[in-house]
Order: C-alpha cells, then sequence, then structure tokens
C-alpha cells in the first residue's frame, strides 16, 4: 500500500509513480454551539464523549472506541452549525497529492504544515462547492490511555461511558442543488454513490462514501437558500439494543428527540436523532450494512420505494426532519 | 478512485499517478468436503447460505447479506480443506497489475481470462508461501434476486433464513512459520497487520485484514508439518443475540460445537466454533471492530495478555481448537 | 396449595382454612375473523402459531412456549372481534368455587361439564360487565410435542418458527366506563389494579393482572357505545431484539401496522401494533417487568404525566389507536 | 383476592374461614461476608445496588427495579454464607396463619411484632430442615425515590447504575438430602416443583417456586455435610446482551469468574457466575420462562438428558461449581 516510485528507464521525460491520493475516512468534525457548557455537559455525561484538550473557545472530544486525540471539537459561537469537517488520507503523501489535484482542477485550497492545529499534521484546508469547510490530512496524534483496558484494542475501560458512543460514525450536510454536491464529491473527492433518493427534478438525498461504510457522508437537499449547513452528526452504538437503552436515558433528561427510534430504509439505519442543547442534531446509529467490493451499485429509491427509503419502520419523522439544518 | 493522469505543465520530471495495486476485500472461499449432501443441508438450512449453482462436484451458495453470485463453493473431495481463497482487487486494471508485481517479486502465477470460472473475471491465481491456493480478480456478477426484499439494499426478502449468517467475513489459515507467513502477506500483498499473539519464539497467530475489519485474514501457527491447511472459515452475524440464538440451533441439531460461545480479546470477536458435517470449522461471528484510519497501531498481545486474548470470556478453549485444521 | 382443614384444639372458635377462589391466569383467547384462511395465514406462518385442531368454523393454535393444546381461536364470523376470553382457576374446586361466588353476587352465570370445549375440562361461562364473553375453568388438556426439543421445558425445537411468537400475553378489551370495569373485575373476579391513566373524569384505561405480569387484562374507554369489544390481543417476544426483526416482516410481508416499534410508559411495554387480516389489532410486546410482592402500590399516571404514559420513545400513536376496536 | 371471614349462620360450634397460607414470593437475602468494604463496593459499584440504610454490622441494599427499603443485607462475618432468606406471604393474616400451620406440623418456630427488623413487619422465622434461617412475613417499607424517574413504575432514573442489577431473583441453597428437601418445601411450605436433576440415587438438585417464575428457590445436593449453606444468591438482568456487557465489566475488574456466559438447559438461564469479594458465589441472570398456569407437570432432566440440563451452551462448568458453597 505504500507509494512505489518506479526509476526511469528511458532519455524520455522522467515518470515519476506516486499513488493515486484518496480521502480514506472521516476523522472528526468541529461543531459551532452557543450554548457551550450546556453541549460539553451533554457530549460528555450523556454521550459519554472523553474530553482530552482545551484551547481557545473549543473543547476536544474522543469516543469510546476512538484511539485519536479527538473526533469531536465544540466551539463557542454565536450560533449551531458546522465548523469544519476533516478526513484522513491514505498516504502520507496525499496531502500534497491532493495539493498538486486541486491545482490541477482549479479548487481553491490552502496548506498548512503541522502544528496548526491541534494533534494535526501538514493540513490541505478547502471549502466544498456548498459552503462546508473541510480538511485534509494524514498524521494525527494517537490517545494514550491513563487507564488502560485489559481489552487492549480498547482504549478505555469497560464499563464504556454513557450511552456508549463509540465513534463518530458519519456527517449529514445540506446543499442546495445535490445533483451537483454528489458530482463534486464523487468526480473531484473520489467518494463512491452507496444510496440515492431520486426524484424527477434530481437527487434529494445522496449517501456516499469512502470507507467500507455505507455512508461517511451524506448531502440532503436545503431549501433554504444558505451555504455550508449541516444536517446532523452520527455517532455509532454497538448494537440496536443500546440504541434504545440509550433512547430512555434520552426520555429521562428531557433531551429533544426528532425522530426515533426507528429504521430508515436508506442504509438501514436504526437510528434515533436527538438535538444538543446548543441546537444542532445529533443521530445515534446503529445497523447499516459494509459495502466490501469495489463494484456496488447504487441503490437507487425513487417513485413509490422513497417512502420505505425515508422511514422502514417507526413513526413518521417530524416536519423538522426537513426543514432544520445548522 | 479510477487513476487518473495529469499532464506535466513544465518540463520538469512528468508526474504519473498511478493505481497501485491493493488487495480490496474477500470475496470467496471454496471449501472441500467428504460429505457433500450433509455439509450443502447444513450450510443451506442451518446457516441459511442460497444456493446458486452447480458444477462438476462443486456447488455455489451465498449468504443472506451478499449481493455477488456466490462466496462460498462446496466442492466434495477426499479429504476436507481449504480449495482456495479468491480477493478482489480495488481496480479492473489491478488483475494485470498484481501480474506485473509478481513477476518483479518472483511469484509464481498464472493468469486466465474471464469464464474459467464461474462469474468470475480475468483471474490472476498462485499459491502463498504456506500452500494456500489463492485467486484474484475484479470482475464478478451480481446476483439478481427474484424475489426482491422491499429494503432495495438487501438482497434477500425478511425474515432471513436459517440462523442468519448474512456474509462470508474472514478466513483463519495456518502456517508453519507465522512470523514470515505474516511478513509475505504484508510486504507483498500489502495486508494491514493489526493484532498480534507474540511469544518470544516469534509470533504464534496474526490478524491482518484490507478492509477496515479487524481480520479479513488470520494465520494461527501449525505444528503438523502439513501445507495448505484450513483453521475456519467465518459468517458474519448480525449481532450477539443473534449468536446465541445460533447456538440453540447448533445444539437442537446436534451440531459440534468446537468451542463458545465467548469473547475473544483478540480482534473483540463474539464467536462460536462449530464443525460442519464435512469436518470443516465454522465460526459465526459477531461484534470485532472496524478499523478506519490508515495509521493503525497494531495491538500485540504477550506474556500475561495472552491468556485474555485467547479468551476474553466464556469457557477455555478446548485443544481441538488448537490442534484440529483441515 | 390445596385447601387444608385443621382440626379444633380448643372450645374456641373454629378455624378453618379454605382456598378463596383465585382467577390464577389468561389461558387463551376466540377471535373472530371474517377472513378466516388469511388469518390463519397471519397467525401461524408469520406470527409462528401451530395449528393443533380444527372445528365447526373454528381453528386452534398454540404458541411456541406454550404446553397447553390451544391459547388462540381463529373463530370465522361476519366481523371481527373477540369471541370470548378463557382463564384459569388456581384449584380444580374453583370452578365450583366461582359458580357459588357468583350465585351470591347476583352474577348470571353458566356451568357445564368438561367436554363441552375442544381439550378443556369443568367450564364456567358468563359476560362482563361491558358485554365481553369469558369463562372460568381448570382443567385443560397438554400439548405434546411430536419432535420434542432437547431443550426439554420447551415444546418446539429451535429454531422456534415464524417472528417468534411465543405466548399469549395479555388482552385489552373496551369499556364506555372504564372506573365501572376496573372496580368490577377488582372487587368481583380479584384482579389487581396495577397502573391507570386518570384523568379528573374518570380512568381512560387500566392495566390489572392476577399474575406477577403488570398486565393480564387492560380496559380502555370506549367511546362508540358498542358493548364487548376488543382493542387488541398481545403475544410476547423473547427480547427486544426480536421485536425489531418482527417489525421487518411485518415490513417486509405489507402487514399494516399500527403503531411501533415504541414504549409505552404505561407497563414499560415495548411494542409494535398491527392489524390481521380479519381485522383485529395484535400487539408483539416485549419487557413490562414483574410484580412479585402482594403490596404493589398502583401506579397513577395524570396531567402532564400521561403523555409519556402513552409513548415513552417512539412516534406519536396513530388516531386509529384510540378508535379502531373490533 | 382478600382473605374473607364468613359469619357462623348456626348457634353450632364458631366456623372462621381464613385464606389459605401461601409463600407469595422472594423479598431478600441476608449474605455473610468477612470483606464487609470490598463486598459493599461489589455490590453497589459494580452490581449496582443502592444502599438504603447501615445497622451494626449490616448494610441494606436494594436493586433498580425493586420497589421494597432493601432485597440484600451485607453482614459482616468470620466466613462467607448465607444469614437468612426472607418470603413475603400472600395476605398480612398469613403470618399467624403460616405460625398456627407450623404449630400443627410441629415446626419449631418464633413469631415477632413489626420493628423488630429493619422495615419489615410481622415475621415468623424458623429454621429449614437442612439448617438454612428463613423469615415470612407481609409488612414491609416501600422505597421512596429521592430523585423519581419520569417512568412511573421505576424507582431509579435512567441510566440505571452500574452492570444493570435490576431485582433479586432466586436463590440457591444445598442440603445434604435433595429429596428430602424437596418433599419439605413442597409438602410444608407449598413450593412447586419445576424442574429436577435425577439420577436413580435421587435427586441431585430441584428448582422450585412459588410464583410465576420458574425458580425462586433452588436446592442443590451438598456432599460436605454442613448444613444451612448457599450456593449462590441470583439477580436479574434485562436480556441476554446486558448479561453479555457485564460479562466484559467483570472481566476488566478482575472479578473471579466461576461459570458463563452460558446457558443452562434447566430453567432456561442465561448465566453468568461469579465470586463477590467475600467468597459468595452471585449469579447474573436472564432468561428463564414464566410458568403462568397452576397445572405444570415438572421437567425431569435424568440419564443423558442431564448433560444438556447442565450446560445447554457454553463451556463445561469447572469443578468448582459443584464443590464450593458458603
Amino acid at each position: 500500500m505504500t507509494s512505489t516510485v518506479t526509476q526511469p528507464q528511458t532519455s524520455q521525460p522522467q515518470v515519476v509513480e506516486v499513488s493515486t491520493p484518496r480521502v480514506h475516512n472521516l476523522h472528526h468534525v468541529e461543531v459551532f454551539t452557543p450554548k457551550p457548557n450546556e453541549s460539553l455537559d451533554f457530549f460528555t455525561r450523556v454521550l459519554g464523549l472523553h474530553e482530552t484538550h482545551r484551547e481557545g473557545q473549543s473543547v476536544y472530544l474522543r469516543g469510546a472506541g476512538e484511539w485519536a486525540r479527538y473526533s469531536t471539537i465544540l466551539t463557542e459561537a454565536a450560533q449551531p452549525g458546522l465548523g469544519h469537517m476533516a478526513w484522513q488520507v491514505a498516504e502520507p503523501d496525499q496531502v500534497e497529492g491532493w495539493a498538486r489535484r486541486f491545482r490541477d482542477k482549479g479548487v481553491e485550497h490552502k496548506l498548512e504544515a503541522g502544528g496548526s492545529r491541534f494533534a494535526q499534521g501538514d493540513t490541505l484546508s478547502f471549502t466544498g462547492p456548498f459552503g462546508h469547510r473541510t480538511e485534509l490530512f494524514y498524521d494525527f496524534e494517537r490517545y494514550e490511555p491513563e487507564a488502560a483496558s485489559k481489552l487492549l484494542s480498547q482504549p478505555v475501560r469497560f464499563p464504556t461511558p454513557g450511552i456508549g458512543a463509540r465513534r463518530l460514525d458519519h456527517l449529514n450536510i445540506t446543499a442546495r442543488n445535490v445533483d451537483e454536491a454528489r458530482d463534486w464529491y464523487t468526480d473531484v473527492l473520489g467518494f463512491k454513490l452507496r444510496e440515492a433518493a431520486r426524484t424527477p427534478d434530481g437527487d434529494i438525498g445522496v449517501w456516499m462514501s469512502v470507507t467500507s461504510q455505507v455512508h461517511d457522508l451524506a448531502i440532503m437537499r436545503d431549501g433554504s437558500g444558505e451555504r455550508g449547513r449541516l444536517h446532523h452528526i452520527a455517532y455509532y452504538l454497538d448494537t440496536p439494543e443500546t440504541l434504545l437503552r440509550a433512547a430512555d436515558t434520552f426520555v429521562e433528561e428531557g433531551t429533544p428527540i426528532d425522530a426515533g427510534p426507528g429504521k430508515h430504509g436508506l442504509t438501514q439505519a436504526f437510528f434515533i436523532y436527538v438535538f444538543e442543547p446548543g441546537g444542532n442534531r445529533v443521530e445515534l446509529f446503529s445497523g447499516g450494512y459494509p459495502i466490501h467490493g469495489p463494484d456496488w451499485q447504487p441503490i437507487i429509491w425513487d417513485g413509490a420505494n422513497i417512502e420505505k427509503a425515508i422511514v422502514w419502520y417507526g413513526g413518521q419523522l417530524p416536519d423538522t426532519f426537513f426543514t432544520v439544518a445548522t
């Protein structure tokens, strides 16, 4: 998997083989909150994330199954919303590889040396076509647990804290034109389309991934005219039963539940959506399905199928699900 | 994700991005059985696989969550064991890419055009360093369900059959020298080492993957002196509870249980191992954990930790677990 | 547990221990269906009940965890609804004991010798205060499995059929005046009130039991003016996860889902409600809680609590839940 | 269900009808521990019980699903073992009813007025035929939660603490002669035999109940010649998955696991057995099955069936399981 360099074999223009840049996985997300204390209490005590750092207006958090220093940054801001999303590339040289590609394709970007962000190496930053700030990097500091589990592959001891949020799973962002967004993320960044909700007027939602997950990134239609908005961030729970227990806790806590528990046909997600105190929607997610083959044929839900795509089982989604983004 | 070629913009050395050959995912396995009828009954009625084809002495089967024509071939033979394992590569041109690499590295291999195997495209075949027959390919025929599920991403209708074996998950093979095997699979085929059981005399087991799974391929020490042997093939079950129900069925059926239900520290596997009627060990597996980052540090179990690596909870493994391979 | 008579040892008043008649447990229910074939297919193939007998317009069914010849009778009729409910008494002599009590209290009733109903012994029949036909008996024939499970306490072999309906759990009937119904079932039949939904205008629902279950019988307010109506019959599923799998099957089958999956605050029920083809509502139920002590204080949900009583989590209940009974 | 008193209708010797005394349910247990601090830490922090009182050398604890002031008393003592077991009777007058019966049957006993024990009313105490101290009572103080759950029927708020021990489920005691013990508990105390492990030399274990549980009390053969010993106390966990999570915690904590997770054929118990720091065996239990009918036929495991009775699935039980009692 390492990049290889072949020696030139002729006197013709030197050919250097470099590995094709790949976005490898979602790494972390920055979320803006106008209620930083309440949000922090929710993400730590209720969801069970663990604070590892504070800097400026930001608190850095990691989940019980995450070995990186953080997967979630809570940053105080006037309005809730997406600070940025950060993705890891497949090889160290691909940060520069993406910069080269972006130069070729005319994508405005900025390359900064490691150290410009807490725990993060050389970083390429840019803004997506619908206003979402994005970073690409390879190097990241590992979390070293203070009290190591006897289960060496797990960065926390049992019992895992809070409702059991294990790791950041995916993001769902919005775009005015989902078809254009889909094409940009697939053509420019190399995402694979996994599922789509399609109407004669174009896609109203697309679910894409760079990993074997059915989605690392979803994009849903935004009728508001605003840019760079977030529909939700999602954390993984180990089992459907864990999610039902989480629901008990949310009801007890008085956490506003937007929808669920229920199951989407789309992505086979067993879901519950809540609003964290800062106003951002957070999904707790279990289920889904892996896509291991490289030759997946996207699942297209259209016509009469769309109803089952949205709710496979569980109550109908509320209007807020389709109108509220941050 | 296709390889792209950027045009040179200067007279400086031309940069050519090439698609580095990657083994992308485990696709299927051929298992030899001296009791083909009994094995077929077990794999279909009990495990719930679905027969899609017969040819020669072989029956082709797929799991309830698999879109390929088959993931499992049962082939009548005098002795149980591994027929071959077959892996999909990341891009169509990588079958040829691997052939080029093998030529460079002196690995004996054979390249055959599509059609030489049922449902499978151009195929590169070779034998691994400890005698395991292996195939690499990209193109494979998709399974088209006769009675489609309303859940469009699922190739069978609910309720899924048998105990719910959803897909082939991983293989566990044996080698006389695990250190050598580990190095070959990582250096030549590009597997990433995820976990290992290490003694002062070398590794006694290694767990490696090319996907985000904690293991697609495990190799355990074989003291028998024989080559090309199989420890077990493993199918994924959706949840731990599904596995407990499977255990009920195995007991009722009189299926010989080798070990479990229990949990290994290694890979966090919630497991049960049984012997199918032909004598091969089959694992039903749930749990594990995903590795999404490209920079995983292998988990090394050694010294006093090895006990928990082998059995995190559940009864001790029987001697047969360490002595019987096929 | 049989009544014993102690001999007087002094000239003081003689003490006689008597076996106070007790309704001991819900035993079976007869359901009317205008679509007997479709209903039978649903109760057997989908729910997994097992047919043991046919007689007249009736088919007799039992669940995978039931040792009696039947718990459910499907009877062809012009309209869906409740045929009758049948309860077992604590001791053989209590059939006559209840007849004596009914005579004392002026409850119209009929006593018939064993053999008047398939598999059932001496039977006392009467109609409840809101029109529900009811039977009391002690003796009942046991189901003798043809292919016994190795798990001797289970009357079927693994895997259990269909979605896993294990046993009839409870009934929910309707009454014009719930307060009067509650008082009659507690005062006359000895039910214990476990939970109630209470308004200033009286109870709108009561949940009562004679066993350690939180409810064997629920009564909800019926605004229709009709008598003898059924809100739903409920079967027990082993776990919440079993119920989620059942939901998958109902969606696939196109079974109309009235509500759920979700959880009521009332009784802690994890529920899904569907309509069987004959039009009767059927609940699949898991969870709840046992009441082992004899001194339970009824849980009263009123005022602002009623919302959580009805839906603890899950989508809001549809209007049909409150308006459709059969 | 209230006891009724009929007035004498003649001038002949006065007859007083009273309800037949019934042992209604297991209420609490007192456990001796030579390591009171360590035991308390285990029962509270790990199991999740809640301390409600201290008195003398005893600490009083209740589970997350228990409405009584306590279900478990930890009492410092030189040796681990059973202090006493305490059962609730069905009606207030049955404490006196049992005293009357014991007088008739020549069972030595002591009747004490309420207040002699914390939170407990009038109490009849006696020692069973194999040395187990036992109490019968009706009145008991209710636990009033300081921070009430919105789920009114649950005495604690979500998330429930520790591993989720919800309530004391049953006791398993030992006797030199199980046949004699079985007969005494059924004939004198009215327990119903539910299951037995039977050899030509007599029963080696019996599982009996007074509730709809498959066992409230088990008695196993004790070859030690000692009296009044305890094999284990058992707490209920909501689901099998909860028990698997508990196993993770026990391994992490270093709690000695005696056996499991596994499933007995006997009682269909999904179990794990650990030793609490004081040396007593504690079972965490899920599954089982309810017995609602009054006419249960005991399940007898004998001959070749006994193996499956002991271990349905899971590793073989260790010798300690059969030799260690306290």
